[in-house]
């Protein structure tokens, strides 16, 4: 066990750690819930007082068309110290169902768990958790280094639509690029491969979505009068998504692996370090007795590493009790793309279209949606310095070596990639969350000691970052 | 043009079928519409007051646990005479959109057409035009003949639930066999190939449907953690229903075709002398560019004479607006299967279960539902002496020659078969409808001249079947 005045600072003030979470956890910031508005704003309220408590000197709540952000800033007095930049949310996921939770959602409960303790609620660590701990953290820096300001100037921006889809969020970053101004991005709102296993996110995949709707009859037709001799757009699209993936489980639209970046060997060893019981995440909610994907990638790459093509809607036709004899006027489909480097979600329209168009049966007319805009894949600099840093910060805090600290990959889509894109920032990953902490679901928990150590990582983060020699802005 | 005694008395009476038919066909008599069961009793009880003004010494109406059926009879004097059985109905479908009729619907309206005039109602032509030249044939038969009683024992039995499934025929027909007990059936529920072109039809299909549910994961996944490597249950079903016609047009389903009957040469020959517009037809409510459909038939074959699977409906996933990132658990779609003589409904389940399970991708769980019953496919007998007498009684309406009188098949299905199966007696098919009288559409209609010459037909009819040596009952 190493040891370091960061930690015994963290460890000496745990109570105010579960004090902020638990009176924080009672909000339920629920964004995508108008009913909870006011709860969202009373969250970022309660953030922006613990921030200004911690001693943050600028502290600001930015509205927002929808639910409002926490921005705050602690300037180092240092010359020439570089800028952090702290992206989290506090905004959280509806509880629904309310009956599948063991305790309520919104009163925060501590239950012993075979990792250590646990705090049980929504939000506990997607994404209040992540946050509660740089509160600690900033003190710990100064505390451990004797410093009246930190080391690096650090900045938290802590949105409240994040659950939402953070439609306002690259907007405010635009708005706010001067005030957001920063060498480096630390993302916390992922987290770590398992407890005894010190990880970061190297990656998260981007998202295109498209709708596709087909049409045949120019209305519903009686099947015993033309059933069988006229396209029916319910065959057509069943055909169409049929062969959305080849044989080998590749996406079919043209030109849909152009830009993807090949994994490199270095990076399929490292997502290969990481420990993965398949058959525990199969038994899980995907209650599945197969894995399937990608013909040559494993499981992780496939969630993680590689494209992917779901089809999450189809509909037409008739769904009522009993039968309906019809062909009916028309069929629609809702496909989700992830994306990874270097695919840009602004080609998915003409892939799309293009695909749509190549499969198309004579006789059925399509139409196809591709919304503007989609999020764009990111990643982090392996070989960046500030990666170094991270990666010594995280390995003192879980006492161990840099090099036993893994790189994982996300599989979801968030607005990293715009905080990257408007602010020209790497991203760092540092995040306290946990696999099995059932984020979204029931039982969201957050374990403890992950907190406690992320606290303390990010301790060393801020004073080891310092001597990062970022390019000049 | 040929001239008849039978032909005189219906064109002296024209006003009374019109004065009928004007007094149905303002009675709203839906059958799908429980706010309209009044009405549908009312349209019995009209019926059954004509039935007895026009002579039939018995009338009644029976009750049913749905809507009543209308049952006549005007036994024969004639010692041996044998007994024929016309099957209409009486209920009538659901106006809408009211707004796209060009007169209300239950307002009966004269228009003159380019075919000679037109009744434009609901019903007009679906059912009660063609039950409505019956009251005028019977007196014309009488009337023409000096006879104070029918060559044949006339019955009828219209019922008033054949919109909504005939749910409770079957079982009426099998209560009341011995009172429907009859020699040959007189279907009045279907028409002709054009106004100028005399036909009969000989075969209505039969029907069967299934429901199909595939399940994967245990709950709605999240796609940018399992998205790619765990089975999605819509693209398993998008696949499923992609095979379920070859590259033939020919349903996959094993053992599908193995009672099919093979259409014979003069079968397919006489089809192929019905006139037939196929681009008209397309430009129809069809709006289709092609015609599509099983290799080697022609389109009146396919929808007329060849079994055919048809996906009904079919849904799974997010269907609101935007996107929903998920991996869905469950996908389902609605079939339903025509058939022909010598299919089997109750084939079908043990069909679809084996072809589901032929073709289910690991990981994905099947229910396959496929309800008990379904319709028997019907036919008449072409060399049945009664169809010589019904192809002479509509040549002689027609002016024409009974090689002329042109056979053509029903793509729908109805309770044909069961009257059929359950009174053991042969059909023949004698309607006024025609292809263009929108039935089931706004602005339904009956070309009026059509009305009469069945009921010249029907006249001659109850006339010569007279002497057709029935067998023994």
């Amino acid at each position: 066990m190493s040891s370091s005045a960061e930690r015994d600072f963290v460890h000496a003030h745990l109570d105010d750690l579960h004090a902020d979470l638990d009176a924080w956890l009672r909000i339920p910031s629920i964004s995508a819930d108008p009913a909870h508005a006011d709860d969202v704003a009373a969250s970022a309220e309660w953030l922006a007082a613990a921030l200004r408590r911690v001693g943050f000197p600028t502290v600001e709540v930015w509205p927002t068309p929808g639910a409002p952000a926490v921005f705050a800033e602690w300037p180092s007095a240092d010359a020439g110290a570089p800028t952090a930049l702290v992206y989290g949310h506090h905004d959280v996921q509806p509880v629904d169902p309310p009956e599948l939770w063991t305790h309520p959602a919104f009163e925060p409960t501590l239950v012993e768990g075979p990792d250590g303790p646990e705090l049980h609620a929504r939000g506990a660590c997607d994404d209040k958790g992540n946050i509660a701990f740089h509160l600690l953290a900033i003190r710990a820096h100064l505390a451990a280094t004797g410093r009246d300001t930190p080391a690096v100037t650090v900045k938290l921006l802590v949105e409240g639509e994040e659950e939402s889809g953070s439609p306002h969020f690259a907007d405010l970053l635009t708005a706010q690029a001067d005030r957001l101004r920063c060498d480096v991005v630390v993302v916390s709102d992922t987290g770590m491969a398992a407890p005894d296993t010190p990880s970061v996110v190297t990656a998260m995949r981007g998202l295109a979505d498209a709708e596709i709707t087909l049409r045949g009859p120019a209305v519903d037709l009686h099947s015993g009068s033309f059933g069988g001799a006229v396209p029916n757009p319910l065959h057509a699209l069943a055909t169409l998504l049929a062969g959305l993936h080849d044989a080998e489980g590749r996406v079919t639209l043209p030109g849909f692996y152009d830009r993807v970046r090949p994994l490199t060997d270095r990076e399929r060893d490292l997502m290969g370090r990481v420990p993965f019981d398949e058959a525990a995440w199969l038994a899980g909610p995907a209650a599945s007795r197969v894995a399937t994907g990608e013909t040559g990638y494993s499981t992780l790459e496939r969630v993680g590493a590689r494209p992917t093509a779901e089809v999450n809607g189809m509909w037409g036709g008739y769904s009522g009790p009993g039968h309906k004899t019809i062909v009916p006027a028309e069929a629609h489909a809702k496909i989700t793309f992830r994306l990874v480097a270097d695919q840009v979600p602004a080609d998915l329209g003409d892939q799309v279209r293009a695909w749509v168009a190549a499969h198309l049966p004579e006789g059925i007319e399509a139409d196809v949606h591709v919304p503007a805009g989609g999020v764009s894949p990111c990643a982090s600099d392996l070989d960046h310095p500030a990666m170094d840093v991270l990666l010594g910060s995280i390995a003192r805090a879980f006492d161990t070596t840099p090099d036993r600290v893994l790189f994982t990959r996300e599989g979801g889509s968030g607005p990293e990639a715009d905080l990257a894109d408007v602010l020209g920032a790497p991203l760092l990953f540092l995040g306290a969350g946990l696999p099995t902490d059932r984020i979204h679901s029931p039982d969201e928990r957050v374990l403890l000691p992950m907190l406690y150590r992320c606290a303390e990582a990010t301790a060393h983060l801020w004073r080891d970052l310092a001597a990062v020699p970022f390019p000049a802005r």
